[in-house]
């Protein structure tokens, strides 16, 4: 039988989660994680590069979930509409992690340098989101705009999404935000 | 005669400013920053906790005229318009100082670390932002949207001006942005 764990990341994950949650960010190791999740610490760093990866370990998938879905959208689609488009293709990645999501989130909420990483990681996001849309044949400003508006909308969205106590539709609650700031914005 | 020399912030600032780009900002030592400026380490200390404050002081001043802004903004405003006020309020600051903003602009495009600060300042102005808008009675979510889209607008606005080789009208090209911002949602 072989001794290789299907699931050995997830395993990880999730023991890493309960740690952070348990004993703060800073104080749980990565001995910890392991032992907890009946693994070796060599396993853990053949997933993951160090603690923090293991609560931005999907920034990559996403990121090019984003591009090929932009790259992929009908020429007809207005820059918002390819954006939109790319947040959509997303869901599905979160829908099936919501308990996980919320477990990430207070992680991230009880720490400031988490929340810095989490920053970064959404410019990066709607960096390459730009990029993607300027590729497409849309002005570097009107890229850079609809690509901030684009991460605005799902960060209002997650947020709501992932404070509530039951699953809601993540799918609608971002064409709400994008509804929201369509609304605002009119007032000006 | 008094030692107290008037605009010894302003030349502390200028002096940094060079070196930052003649040295890189890692290599520039307060020693060096304070001789160019004809000026004690002890003087310099007292106005900038370190190097990097020398890029980021008037955050705290720019975060107070937003806020009060918005708190005097007429009852008929709309949440944009109050945003838009206050961005519209910070104008005068920025453009008797095109000439510094283009010399720090350089300084931080060539550093991640000082990239990121900017980032969290921005973050840090559009929380401010929000709070201002819900003290107004702006529901949670449309003060944080809002705000988020007032620096965006911001942001695009003064790279374009930073950016630019003569001094253009940093207010029209904030309305610009917040225009095509509109222009772009409404294409949703």
């Amino acid at each position: 039988m072989s001794r290789w764990k299907p699931d050995a990341r997830g395993r990880l994950e999730q023991a890493a989660l309960e740690l952070y949650r348990e004993r703060g960010f800073d104080q749980a190791t990565v001995t910890e994680i392991a032992e907890r999740a009946g693994l070796t610490e060599r396993t853990f760093f053949r997933y993951f590069a160090d603690k923090r990866e293991v609560l931005f370990w999907g920034q990559s998938h996403l990121l090019e979930l984003y591009v090929n879905t932009i790259a992929n959208a009908p020429a007809s689609a207005s820059p918002i509409e390819m954006v939109a488009a790319a947040l959509e293709a997303a869901v599905p990645i979160f829908e099936e992690r919501h308990e996980l999501a919320q477990q990430r989130q207070a992680v991230i909420d009880a720490h400031r340098g988490l929340q810095e990483r989490e920053l970064l990681k959404r410019n990066a996001l709607a960096a390459a989101m730009a990029n993607a849309l300027r590729q497409r044949g849309v002005s570097d400003t009107i890229a850079r705009l609809a690509a901030e508006i684009g991460v605005i909308a799902f960060t209002t969205a997650y947020a709501r999404w992932v404070s509530a106590p039951s699953e809601q539709d993540l799918s609608r609650l971002i064409r709400e935000s994008l509804d929201q700031i369509k609304a605002i914005t009119a007032g000006a």
